[in-house]
């Protein structure tokens, strides 16, 4: 039988017993997604409480698992019957929902910090996973470049675009796609909308896809046409891929998130650029498009081998123009591996 | 300057600073889709605080409007220094941000019900939106019944369904778009995955979409070729069916959710059907795809003009069959009007 992440959290926790509600860090423990339920760990071992909806389902998928499935019967605190101590992840958990266990008299634990380190080191099936959503995240764009024509809405892209990556097998997106023509660009969480892409526009498309459970993270910003209007631009997207290709050579393990970033904004602030790289250098994927390792001035993160995480410096001058160059990468022996690999040397459709 | 529901929060909840973070109630105030900012109102007037990643489409969208905005710079609790009170949703407060707000001697009042109350009537804006999300899903979904071949996986059905909902201009699905084939249709949350489409097949689809922010949501079951095996199917189907309209027929205004559920729970008790009625009958719909009121055997929610809900009966019999036929409906004059209007009848494609 397969020991479970469910065992594996329990184990390094170390408290009487272990719940945990959260949806992604119930993916974690139990491998399986669902939007409703309760996983207990205890000395016995594992169980996934959840309801009817689900459960179906949660038993066929745990079968010869170290999980038990059993019906969710309210309120969740009768699940903590004769504990003198229970771990929550502190960090994740609801005022009210803290109050109810403290007014059961259980002593409380925080396990969330066993998660965030446990879940930032990917084993094999998960880089698998990982891997699948970006290959697919690539081939996806690659088909969408043939297929971008004038007079497309910002809307239309993202919407062939998604439908690209669940053609290719994805599950779904790992976030709203962002598709930004023009000076849109510029807003680096622009709501996709419905301009239409005129000859001569910048292009950004932020857009990434799950398989089976796990996201990637991706960023390419082209030229639809070139209208000789864009010397300023041409040369900041050339600092903008250097400053990333920078990063993916000198990054090591061992390094901190701050370390990281510096690769990058201290690249962008030799050429005048930092004060408009306005973000961090990247953050963790995994089950979540954000998750630990922070990658960022402040970040004392250290980035290790297994790690998963985006590197996407970018430079935005408001009403102008917006560069992002992004690509999901691991760190292996010590060094970076790129996961998303579709070309970044600047495209003019 | 239109009064913005900030405002509106801000004066029903009485408190002398209201600060609100989650991002659906975000949207509510501010009318603006961000993934990140508070808002804080006070006698003074709204402030919308966020990063440089929405500062400057957050100012230009709420230009004109009583809400300002502002660069946050963290920690949070520094933007309530100077009061003595402040207005969180309780409910919806991570226990480490409430002891934060303790620790700054802040006495802590709850806005939650004020919202609750406040989001599920609906304003004309708000209807529009739905009204729109939904005749969107209604038409992708007639859309597609045109193009459901054999041998199309799940995935691909929802891959085109969402592409049709993006081409008719919603921004996205308002959840994980489900479609179940043959005994799939037994797990009520099924995850759309890889079996193939065969002739006689059950076929359970549950979609939605967004448009400006606001959701629509809409179950159909068919059947993709008639192989003569499914008397028991179409009886039940007839069933769901009844009790589906039964609840558009005597729902009225005033009533509460349980004595909704009733409607449909008790007509399926009838036929001996109510066992296999594993779920509620219904959720609100708005900004969030579940939302207040509850439709469900124990919900004393009353039900009133301007609520947008689900009617959404259904049974499942595990291993062999699923049945749920779901539209989303308003109650307007104290009556039940239909938001979602796609055929209902049993299609055999």
């Amino acid at each position: 039988m397969k020991v479970s992440n469910a065992s594996k959290i329990y184990k390094s926790v170390g408290a009487e017993a272990v719940l945990t509600e959260a949806e992604d860090l119930r993916k974690y423990l139990t491998g399986i997604s669902t939007s409703f339920g309760y996983v207990l760990s205890d000395k016995d071992g594992n169980t996934f409480y959840t309801d009817l909806r689900y459960f179906e389902a949660a038993t066929n998928s745990l079968k010869g698992t170290d999980i038990a499935v059993k019906e969710f019967v309210p309120p969740f605190e009768n699940l903590l019957n004769g504990y003198k101590e229970v771990a929550i992840p502190l960090g994740r958990t609801l005022y009210n929902d803290y109050n109810k266990l403290k007014a059961c008299g259980l002593e409380v634990k925080d396990s969330l910090p066993y998660f965030t380190s446990a879940m930032s080191v990917k084993d094999e099936l998960e880089i698998e996973n990982i891997e699948m959503a970006c290959k697919i995240a690539d081939k996806a764009y690659d088909s969408l470049l043939g297929q971008i024509k004038e007079g497309m809405t910002e809307n239309d892209v993202a919407a062939l675009l998604e439908y690209l990556m669940r053609g290719f097998g994805a599950s779904g997106t790992s976030f709203d796609t962002i598709v930004a023509f023009g000076a849109n660009s510029s807003v680096p969480h622009h709501e996709t909308g419905f301009d239409k892409l005129k000859f001569g526009d910048i292009v950004l498309i932020d857009f990434g896809c799950k398989y089976k459970g796990y996201c990637s993270d991706c960023t390419r910003t082209f030229l639809f046409g070139d209208d000789n209007k864009h010397a300023v631009f041409k040369s900041a997207y050339m600092h903008v891929l250097n400053a990333h290709m920078l990063v993916k050579e000198k990054l090591v393990s061992g390094m901190t998130g701050r370390e990281a970033d510096f690769i990058a904004r201290d690249y962008l602030k030799q050429q005048n650029l930092d004060k408009m790289f306005t973000h961090s250098l990247g953050h963790g994927i995994g089950i979540n498009i954000h998750e630990f390792p922070r990658l960022s001035p402040k970040s004392e993160d250290v980035l290790t081998d297994g790690m998963v995480f985006s590197d996407e410096p970018g430079i935005y001058v408001a009403g102008e123009y917006g560069i992002r160059i992004e690509d999901s990468v691991m760190l292996k022996n010590g060094k970076v591996v790129s996961l998303t690999n579709s070309d970044k040397k600047l495209t003019v459709l």
